[in-house]
């Protein structure tokens, strides 16, 4: 006979009368009182936040919510196209490429900077550390998450008011100075412009925050689902779903029978 | 030669320097100023919320964040133990599941307030317009949306207090007075214990508020994308989907091997 | 105290020594001897296909497989962009647009037909059932599923092969004669060209193969889950995905911020 | 201006009278002629299968289609159970598990082994690198993909029969004698059984078919994606998801209200 371990979660339930959801009453002490900023620091927490935190974290939520025709709008709105019925696919379609290229490399950073800064008291020589992990991705020929972006140069502009909001709240601390010693070395190293870029100053801030490294993915996740929401909205009203796919398959035909075969 | 539409969306863009989020500067005007649930109203409706519309709005957002171990909950969790490499992929696996049967009816409702009062002014006869949709809704055998629940009984207990926020907000109109002739006609039509559920009244409130019916499922996808991200978070504190997975395994194949194979 | 219901299926399991699939020792007696339309098709009966049904299913299987640029090949090349560590998410995130309006349209006139044939003995006058179907879509505005091509006309070049197969092996029954009714009165109804799509053959030949409507759609799952693979292993020598958002992206930022928000 | 690169693919295309999949012309060609499983290879290579290389594809196709009540057959019932109009959704639901954990491995070993030969001849010496593949996994503590099994020991029953299917088409290679090496070589140094698995097994084979690593993830999800399907199938004659889903929801509310908050 298998040996059953007990089902225990404390996310919430609820009965006859009452909602409970991370030990609060949802209804007495949620409904009205918190934003969904709110909500989600206590769903990852189990506490609410203070307002500091409330400011920081929800400055982190609506920087990724939004930025444009990104290949999860594109997606989410073909699939929209497609299955009109069933939002929540077209929305989720365009969640799954959260993942390690777009949006989803808060979590890469902030493994890098906690794994660093673990066990180490406020004497750590941060540009010590910066030099060896610098080095360490040069060896291995890996890109160093969290900085470079492909158009915000020299400056993310994201990550100055990022950082700006941390510190008015009290939470620019060492990682996020650990993440300037890292991208002021690489730049100097790899004699190229390597600015923090936003996902580079969420996955920092996360960190001093308390976050552990393996949940950061899910504030990107969080925003994105906002914003796709957003674009199917936007989609119900203009639809582009119909016109990007019919233009594209019909390039692809056009060039394919043109005898181009050399792709 | 196909002729092309041109492609044009007002969600955002970004330059060098800045990026622009439907018609504001995300760093200037967003950031630090704007929480997430103001955000979700930006990106679904083209403006920012009054602070009257926010604090409806953020209610209607939290309420459907958690309510514990539901089956999507329960996907994300047994797919985060499959995947652990791809945090959205869980996401995407339990929010799936927002669909018409769990979470995903205020589209339904919102549908049948909004088809009804349609062009209608405020001399309508709500009685009469509710008696007219429960009678079309028994004679189809169909159930009527927003209202019943299994547990909650005779009262949802978020349904008064949503209500409360909308009135004192000046949201509480013929929506929510629509909807509530239609539980109490249903009620006595069919003789049984009919309350407004959350998601009922969710879809009142959004009408309220000016949601065109097709986006209301939105609200749940939002809410329940931040409480999905919780149920990862404890999930990696405290994993539950090996065991519920190898609990359901173990009593499958016992039940098979043991000749009762009756199912 | 809460009663449990027995979890039993018939779908597989395992010892140490054996696997089990619908009642197959799957290493005796399927490995090696049944081929993947074979174990789909054991997978939703529960017995082996018949060669002449195998030959049936697996023409119907194929059919979906590929058809170009799709927007769902579309969303899976965008998504595995985006998520290169997790291919599941990009065949996922494609898989999501087999709805209503592309490719998982079989079940709806499988729907039709096996509603309309339910019951009926052979005598039944298919011309009369063909032109109720038609009127009552008609009367609500309502297109009718299986026939109608943007492309293909007045013939889809699939229908004829598609019902040569299923009539060379015993299955061109009434349910294809009724969807031929269907379309003949149609054309003459709706002045116009209405061939019966793939789709809709599909839907046709499935249901005489006895498949319940409800299941029809997974027939295009499968097939549409083995051509987004393909589309992954194109994309993986040939990129596409990066340039696609990169031109859908670079066209909205142009026309935005040329001051042409007439969108 | 940007420059745009042209969209050129090879997969397909169509016109009024003629649907093309890789070159061949789908009517004429391919419908009645091939099943699903060379259409699969068809897809991923690029050209038809022959007798031989069907054989061992299809065996290995099949191989993962139904394992039981598997992590991904549960969520995509849940799913089912949530989102009953959009099947799309639930069998997506379900592949989102085929990741590095359960099914998707055989990706991991194929890397291993074809990063092993890659550029070596014949006379290379197979337990020489087992060697050092094994050590290398030790030194880093990570696990060796494709071997060990919870259930199947000290044998998985599937791999002698896939073994024994490649050898009689001539795909018994060094691939597979590498991982037998590495098999035997793990057990000795770890001092424990550590079978070849299904998941190794397919990546070895697959590597002597000539597969490139990236893409065997493919073959999973191509073979669970049918497995879904028939457990929806079953779901819908025999539904399981409410009784899940009760049952753990009703275990977790009574553990948490019974104060038993130690989790």
């Amino acid at each position: 006979m298998r040996k059953s371990k007990p089902l225990r979660s404390e996310m919430g339930w609820s009965n006859r009368d009452t909602i409970t959801v991370r030990g609060f009453d949802l209804t007495k002490d949620l409904l009205g009182k918190v934003d969904l900023g709110g909500m989600a620091w206590l769903e990852i927490t189990g506490r609410l936040p203070t307002p500091k935190e409330a400011e920081v974290f929800n400055a982190l939520l609506i920087t990724l919510v939004e930025h444009g025709m990104t290949p999860q709008a594109i997606s989410t709105r073909l699939i929209a196209t497609c299955s009109p019925e069933a939002m929540q696919a077209a929305v989720a379609a365009g969640l799954l490429g959260v993942g390690s290229v777009f949006a989803g490399g808060s979590e890469q950073i902030a493994r890098v900077l906690q794994t660093a800064l673990d066990g180490r008291d406020d004497a750590a020589d941060l540009a010590a550390i910066a030099g060896a992990i610098v080095e360490d991705h040069v060896a291995r020929k890996s890109p160093i998450p969290g900085i470079g972006h492909p158009i915000h140069k020299p400056i993310d502009p994201r990550t100055p008011v990022l950082f700006g909001i941390a510190e008015k709240n009290g939470y620019r601390g060492r990682y996020v100075a650990l993440l300037e010693a890292i991208a002021a070395t690489a730049e100097k190293r790899l004699n190229r412009s390597l600015p923090i870029n936003a996902t580079g100053a969420i996955g920092a801030v996360l960190s001093e925050l308390g976050f552990p490294w393996r949940i950061c993915r899910g504030v990107a996740i969080i925003g994105r689902a906002v914003g796709l929401v957003g674009h199917i909205a936007e989609e119900m009203r203009n639809p582009l779903g119909l016109e990007i796919w019919e233009r594209i398959d019909h390039e692809v035909m056009t060039n394919a029978t043109a005898g181009g075969g050399d792709s």
